[in-house]
């Protein structure tokens, strides 16, 4: 299998080690797109801190350009994969308007290593002749400015092609194949192909739309919730599989996405990670008076963000 | 009418304006306990700055005292009224405890200043013989530190009493037409007698219910509530009463006292002006389901306030 040739969007902890990983299975070709960091990473590269790869000193990828029109530009040949590792936000930050320069209709396949589910209907509308695929991730990794990558949590991931009619499954499923088997040769901790990764998906969502939103809400860590009895009182009727809710230990100091985004003034993935889950539930008719709430209160908290990045606050 | 012996416990906003105001009428003798002031107010009295009374300086009442026990000690004669204008809070700061001292079974009257509903039911356990009633209070009135009392609402209120099997009824709105008598003498604004003070209490309830909770939880003042939508989707579904959502102008900058509370992590007033109404509900088989979850949300916020004044976060 020849070098493939990547642009990846979204180059904060997780996207970086992908890049990282990609890069070391030397079957792939990375070209980044950076913005802020542009000339600093440039200059000085990635300091990298991993639990899967040790340390690594003023690392960079194949390419970094300051935007998509950029890497479509500079591009020798047309990109085999785009991977989107950018938080989910589909009303402020439209993937398919993100990463559009660098699509070849029918070729390039779309990568999302992101959070949430109802993430993949608008690019298969953008390019219903292009496989998309996405990857549920448990990484643990953040950056640290400027340039510091730091992975505590194992890159372990399953990942599948969103089959739709536009392509045939054989067709997606190959694709990614392809890109599981450059992931582990990159020296991923662990990339498990999965044929069905809606399950997936909602796996992760059924604890994180739970946890994740209320532990934002109250601006409590994991234990804290547990112990403070939210637990009984609002995770357990909002979680579907009970046990789900006592799967982490009661000293948990786990401090959801959400909770950071929160915290830092940073728009959350209130959509993808609530918004979606409960426009499927009104289609199937099941109820959620708990979940309705907390997204309302979520949206509200959201407006008060908002309000502070326009200045009006 | 011969002057009658006051006791006054909770000499906040609310509380010192309406020893003030007793004071005035000349027809009442009133006995303040205070705690953490007394010193300071015992010195230099109390500087007042009221939309009602204007300013006075250096104002006292006809007596401070330390405690509850120290009232009991040094009056000449039994009280007959007991005024109480703490905030409710029932299980961390029991009314009955706080007036045992001062009540004479049989003989006292018991004046709750106070929000929410539900909180008659522990006196009248406690005094079966003993006249209860209430104020509905519309003040505006905070303490600054140390001794200035900032009254920028006028003292408007109902007030009636709450009528038991222990005490005739004809006695109790006696003792209630007294007070509003006494109270209007003072130079109150206005205080109006009721003969149905639970109608006027739920009424206040109904706003503040909805308001001042999600304002609490938010952050948020009624404006920005207001402004966000939030009035729609939360406010709106929370209130039996829909033109109570749209009362307020969408500038209106009221921090409600749940939210003052939360911010300066005091005790709120959730058993009261939430709980027991949601007790109420359950009792009578109404569905509450926005209602529950900001309950279950604010009861984690008193965890959290709990937690820190112990010292364990």
């Amino acid at each position: 299998m020849g070098i493939k040739h990547f642009c990846l969007v979204g180059s904060g902890g997780v996207g970086t080690i992908a890049s990282l990983v990609l890069t070391k299975s030397a079957l792939a070709r990375v070209t980044v797109v950076l913005r802020s960091k542009y000339n600093y990473v440039l200059e000085h590269g990635w300091e990298i801190d991993s639990v899967d790869h040790g340390k690594i000193s003023r690392w960079k990828p194949y390419r970094v350009v300051r935007s998509a029109v950029e890497a479509a530009t500079v591009k020798e040949v047309e990109y085999d994969y785009v991977v989107v590792a950018t938080k989910a936000l589909p009303s402020l930050n439209p993937v398919v308007k993100m990463i559009s320069p660098v699509i070849t209709p029918g070729k390039t396949t779309v990568v999302l290593i992101q959070n949430g589910i109802g993430i993949e209907q608008d690019i298969v509308k953008a390019y219903p002749g292009n496989v998309v695929m996405s990857s549920v991730s448990h990484i643990g990794s953040e950056v640290q400015e400027p340039n510091v990558v730091v992975q505590v949590g194992k890159d372990v991931s399953k990942t599948g092609p969103h089959l739709h009619g536009g392509v045939d499954d054989s067709r997606s499923m190959a694709k990614a194949r392809s890109f599981v088997e450059m992931y582990i040769a990159g020296g991923a901790h662990t990339c498990e192909l999965v044929s069905d990764i809606q399950t997936a998906r909602w796996e992760k969502l059924l604890w994180n739309g739970a946890f994740n939103t209320v532990c934002a809400l109250m601006r409590m860590d994991v234990g804290e919730l547990q112990r403070s009895n939210g637990r009984e009182t609002l995770l357990v009727p909002m979680i579907i599989v009970q046990w789900m809710a006592y799967r982490l230990p009661d000293d948990c100091a786990y401090r959801p996405s959400m909770l950071l985004d929160l915290e830092n003034g940073r728009p959350m993935e209130v959509d993808v990670i609530l918004g979606n889950a409960l426009a499927k539930a009104r289609e199937v008719g099941v109820e959620t008076p708990v979940l309705s709430v907390v997204y309302n209160l979520l949206v509200l908290e959201e407006w008060k963000i908002g309000q502070r990045t326009a200045g009006k606050t």
